[in-house]
């Protein structure tokens, strides 16, 4: 069987693509300075991916490497491949890229390698006293050794106190016996645990003399740096296939009362002197991890800003080139439109974009006030340090939760062919997918988040005002507002309501107005004679939802203050369109979720949602022609999207035919006269005959 | 490296999940014959089923083998033994059990042969004439030949009159010239068209002496049956690995001048004659796609029902055995306790599993309309039929959002593991997302719903309510409410708030006054001069939002009818419960779309919202209790859940370790001392030394 030769391309996807290309307002290229944090940083991040690109060897007209004949154990050294690559690029030039984004731009934890800087590394520089740090940092910087954290066990996920590992410490031998009791204990899960590093810090409960001292953390070797063998008391294995992220072999452990001297215990905080006797950490300590959980969640929040961005990419650039007649209204002379003109694939694919930027902006706010306290003020010191960790908290859920479904949608918008590996999708919805129970369940956030808002709310309504945190001012002009009975109508015109800050203040009447309620309900509950855990089951779902409507305040007031401060008139005026746009879509959102909190009060009327829905259409109308430009700044190449769809040129259906073609399965079966030969003569020649044959 | 033992388990999992079986109140066999229509048909399935397993040879402590070593080819090899046990076990028994769902409740799509029974054969039925449906029929139902149809393009998805596939007419040979002129003409995506099929029914354009005569279908013989061969000028391969569903191999086939004879094509209709005279399909022809369209996308939302109840079935027994305390009050003390009794897991699974019995009694509804009309009646002259068509359009884009919504929220109630696909999980994640994109896209089907809902509403309010149909007798209710004003406030006191009933007409206010709304909306922006498209542009969202109401109106009536027609007096009081909580928790969604409607206009106050909000609480907490049976109801096969953590006995840890273990990348390591040589020496180790090298 030959590969039929069809007439020459029409190109007429690529010329759709330069006519829409050709239509923006503004230089796309602005923006990325915007993004990215400035032209300097733009280049030397180009600098550096074309470089790790080269390295991994793919893109042109080649298939994805991952896209083909690829097994479990292929996947996993397709990552080694590529995290070899990036890791390499980094013990050279040490430029820190790949910090928490790889240069697909998912996650770190889609590398083998990926948790060696981000938790191992950081793990030692925190945790360790001078000495270890001046032993392991060394190390670990230069590649000599490769680590990993593990903390989840089988049994027990993010609720670090029910640990069952445990490290009894032995007197006689001045070491640590690192032991798995029960099945349930088995460390599951951890990145690289599998086969690919040699050491781990190893979550586990300290025993001294019978006596639990709770969770501490210890540097466990894994395998032998000569032949890799797991050493003495150590099972490894991997944990199989997962629903993306599969490049890594995120492992288990089972330990069998392995040992390690006793200064593997990481002792900057607590420590076990040779006689046994124990110090336990300060309180700093404990107050110090918050800093690093709100550095963590923010980064993950703006890495899923750019895996939405990255989906929302994909399926912009195939509506605008993908046309269709409108099929509501067949007639034989209906023109065809591309796709992104029908107004719900219009609605969804901007609504989409506008909340990858809500979101990038967002954590930009986050880390920006994170960067700002003096690094005491990072232990724990700072004033502002709890609002920022319940925020990044929240903000944590709603991205994450907020980019995994709208990826989702964006590749049902691509219809059928968003379903293909090739278009690239499945892989980032995947992969995506992961983060909303991943390094802090999104429930447990919001609550967290709740919880705080709540206490803040208690001290409201019992005149303690002057005690709250300043960060949550709109809950004391909220609580004014609703208990002097002015703000329970929204007050706003139809012209006010495209106001970026008017709908901000909306936003905040919302949250308020839940926080309150909740507040309320629960001293209610108390009241009946409740406990404080029953109440607090009881209206959990609405407790949730307002840290929702928290974080969708932080949100849009990151969004406006970004839009202020870009200095490009036109990139300015385009992203002022784009926020009102997030703002407007998250009131009248007939797709998403939350928006009846505007409405169950009977704070917006029916007509003002009618004056919002028409302004969503008028703003819809005006980043139509933007909508390619919108998603060129996002800078993505095209090796790094890996989409037959969301080629920058356009050319979607040669490459799909092109790509297909060089399937291995079709490569092989080409060379068999176009029959799959084991299929055939195992399955379907006896299937065929098993009539005949009764 | 050997695997370590470790103490025999305490089989706390086991001991849970008997102890929360041991709580339901009723018996959940009566509910399985409720399910299935019947004890008879209920053991019928288990004795085809409990065959098929045993052909497929899957179960016992075994690792399911497609989640181990399997690349592409591997993955179709095992859907072609599965498919085949299924497909050989219907040649001889015919009894017809897989035409809709596989051993596994995948749609038919998931098997290489599905498209066979599913699609193949019943065209054959319905488009050919007496003598090609003698002739064709006994060659496809003994699996002499196996076809797939051939619909969709790479350029063209389910607007049939865009198709480029060419079928001309040449007089001399008496053949039709099958023929792909451009690359977005390649056939793309049809189920066993790469390797499986010998026989597809194409759609092309039929072309007589340069006449183009628009689709029609054709028989063309893909492969020779001797040794599988493509016929001369046909190329055909597989697409690749797709989101899920990969046991099939979705094909692509280019035709160049491909020949067939001329009574190949599909004449029960339309008809060419020898010499190129055109015979045009009656009137009855195009209606006559309507029945077919309202039994297939039936059929779909069944399926999707028990696809969802399996994710739900999974994450219910998972949460029943997996214990935590209450992290937000975490104090030393606080005791473990089942995740599903915290209020989010609680209300998440209780009401998915609600929706899957929904969606499940809906479908059931639609069939059972179905085949009560008489065979011609089904032809297009029952005065019904438009009705049934576009409620089981809204039916299939509403039951197939929800369920894949609700498949991955979940998956997600299962933190962690949800996401390893030794929970089964991803799997029915993957395979149900297809669903909305499948056969008659989800914002299409609404919209063809929408359409006809305006179309009678515009009867309405001109005065023609005695020209309207019957069935949505609620819009002309509706209608007098809103115009007389006496509809405009939710009249329902606390009491009566509970009634399923009473939510059935709030339901049914919420898409008569959206109806009506966009119907008002649309009149207006075409008196302002708007062409008909244009004005349905700028609503579409709107439009697409009432048809879902309305489809959640006929869900609900359809729960309350079966609920009120069940016997066991056990079960219809537990059911009971479920529709009241399906009810509740469609107006107070915190995390689900839509429930702004019954906001929006001032009509459901906040003070019974929070009625509403008690019932919901109380009503979840009646089915704590029933949850596992209300699971156990559906029947699922541990071999047909395929999941580590939905065991029905509980034993969650021992069986993923187990299968952990198993994986084939572990046995491999494990006989080569736990280490994965192939990835250390290739790129770890030159990894390590990079540093040192420079």
């Amino acid at each position: 069987m030959q590969i039929t030769t069809m007439p020459p391309p029409l190109d007429r996807q690529v010329q759709l693509m330069r006519k829409a290309r050709a239509k923006t307002s503004f230089d796309p290229r602005q923006l990325t300075y915007v993004i990215f944090g400035g032209k300097d940083e733009v280049q030397r991040r180009e600098g550096i991916l074309a470089r790790v690109e080269r390295t991994i060897g793919e893109g042109g007209r080649k298939l994805p490497r991952n896209y083909g004949e690829m097994n479990r154990t292929d996947l996993y050294h397709h990552g080694l491949h590529v995290g070899r690559a990036m890791q390499e690029d980094e013990i050279i030039h040490r430029h820190g890229l790949f910090s928490h984004m790889d240069v697909n731009y998912a996650l770190l934890n889609a590398s083998p390698f990926g948790l060696h800087d981000g938790m191992f590394i950081p793990t030692l520089k925190l945790q360790g006293d001078p000495e270890q740090r001046a032993h392991w940092l060394p190390l670990a910087e230069s590649g000599a050794i490769i680590g990993t954290y593990c903390q989840t066990e089988l049994g027990h996920g993010t609720f670090l106190r029910r640990l069952e590992t445990t490290a009894h410490f032995d007197l006689e031998t001045d070491e640590f016996i690192i032991h798995s009791p029960t099945p349930s204990s088995t460390k599951y899960w951890p990145g690289g645990l599998g086969y690919s590093c040699s050491h781990a810090i190893v979550m586990a409960r300290l025993v001294i003399r019978e006596k639990d001292y709770g969770i501490h953390a210890f540097i466990v070797q894994l395998r032998s740096l000569d032949d890799w063998k797991p050493l003495s008391g150590i099972e490894l294995g991997d944990i199989g296939l997962t629903m993306g992220l599969n490049g890594t072999d995120n492992g288990y452990a089972v330990f069998d009362h392995a040992r390690v001297p006793r200064r593997n215990m990481m002792m900057g905080y607590a420590r076990v002197a040779r006689d046994g006797t124990y110090t336990p950490p300060s309180k700093e300590h404990t107050k110090h991890s918050y800093g690093t959980m709100v550095q963590s969640r923010a980064l993950i929040s703006n890495a899923v800003a750019f895996q939405l961005a990255q989906a929302t990419t994909i399926a912009i650039r195939y509506s605008t080139v993908r046309e269709q007649g409108n099929i509501s209204f067949d007639t034989a002379n209906s023109t065809d439109m591309p796709i992104i003109s029908f107004r719900s694939q219009h609605y969804r694919l901007l609504s989409l974009l506008a909340r990858a930027y809500a979101i990038l902006f967002a954590s930009k706010s986050c880390l920006l006030l994170y960067d700002s306290l003096g690094s005491e003020q990072k232990g724990g010191n700072s004033p502002i340090l709890p609002y920022l960790h319940i925020t990044t908290a929240a903000l944590k859920a709603y991205g994450s939760q907020v980019a995994a479904d709208g990826a989702e949608d964006a590749r049902k918008c691509c219809g059928g062919h968003g379903y293909s590996a090739l278009s690239g999708l499945p892989d980032i919805v995947a992969n995506i997918t992961s983060i909303p129970t991943l390094e802090g369940e999104n429930y447990v956030m919001y609550q967290q988040t709740a919880r705080y808002l709540v206490k803040q709310a208690q001290l409201i309504r019992t005149g303690r005002s002057d005690k709250t945190d300043k960060n949550v001012g709109y809950l004391v002009t909220g609580y004014e507002g609703l208990s002097t009975r002015r703000d329970v109508l929204c007050p706003y015109s139809q012209d006010e309501l495209l106001n970026c800050n008017s709908l901000l203040r909306v936003f905040r009447h919302r949250a308020a107005r839940s926080i309150f309620e909740c507040a309320a309900a629960l001293e209610l509950a108390q009241k009946n004679g409740h406990t404080t855990e029953k109440a607090w089951n009881q209206h959990m779902m609405q407790l949730i939802m307002a840290a929702r409507y928290h974080a969708e305040c932080f949100v849009l007031d990151a969004f406006i203050q970004h839009v202020s401060e870009i200095e490009d008139q036109k990139v300015q005026r385009v992203m002022e369109h784009a926020c009102r746009l997030y703002a407007l879509t998250t009131i009248e959102s007939p797709f998403s979720i939350g928006s009846s909190g505007f409405f169950e009060d009977g704070y917006i009327s029916l007509g003002q949602l009618n004056d919002i829905r028409q302004h969503v259409n008028t703003t819809l109308e005006v980043l139509l022609p933007e909508a390619i430009g919108l998603s060129d700044a996002w800078n993505f190449s095209d090796v790094s999207l890996r989409s037959a769809l969301g080629r920058r040129d356009g050319n979607v259906y040669e490459t799909l035919l092109d790509w297909t073609r060089q399937l291995p399965i079709n490569k092989r079966s080409r060379a068999k006269n176009g029959v799959d030969q084991v299929g055939f003569e195992r399955y379907i020649r006896p299937m065929m005959k098993i009539r005949s044959n009764l």
